[in-house]
């Protein structure tokens, strides 16, 4: 099982915008077949910071989802509204 | 609910330590009544970045587990083995 932490950092005014536009991604991410988890999370102590939060069957999975259409065009959207690139970590079970 | 993500650098040579140390962390938290989930992940580009992903029902149980025994001690323990301080964001759903 793959996890995803994708952490944004979103510029003043456009936090309710970028919820808007990461809805239809989550949507139509979650309807991916090696999809098992996908959401966006507010931090409680910067408002600014948006993180998608996801879980894949596998790794191949994950990569397939990144070359899907609404992806692409969504996450080009969304950095529109962002303060700079977003950290992103893909991690495995440690143990 | 909240989500809680805890990003560790881990020195060079210390990822075992840090395992085995974090072992006893892990599953004395998930005992704790307020634990949904508690998990360490490890970075699928870098393995000195070891991670903690946990999910509790409310923001009052995060707070009772970073008082416990366990949790003050074991995070003392594993900050000797890190490059620097962790990365810790706290989540709530945003949408």
């Amino acid at each position: 099982m793959i996890k995803v932490v994708a952490k944004g950092y979103i510029k003043s005014g456009q936090t309710d915008k970028f919820k808007e536009i990461a809805s239809e991604l989550i949507k139509k991410s979650r309807n991916e077949e090696a999809n098992i988890s996908y959401g966006l999370y507010e931090d409680t102590n910067n408002k600014q910071i948006l993180t998608f939060m996801e879980e894949w069957k596998s790794k191949d999975g994950l990569e397939k989802h990144m070359k899907t259409e609404h992806f692409v065009r969504i996450m080009a959207e969304l950095g529109k509204l962002q303060e700079k690139d977003m950290d992103i970590n893909i991690y495995t079970n440690a143990m």
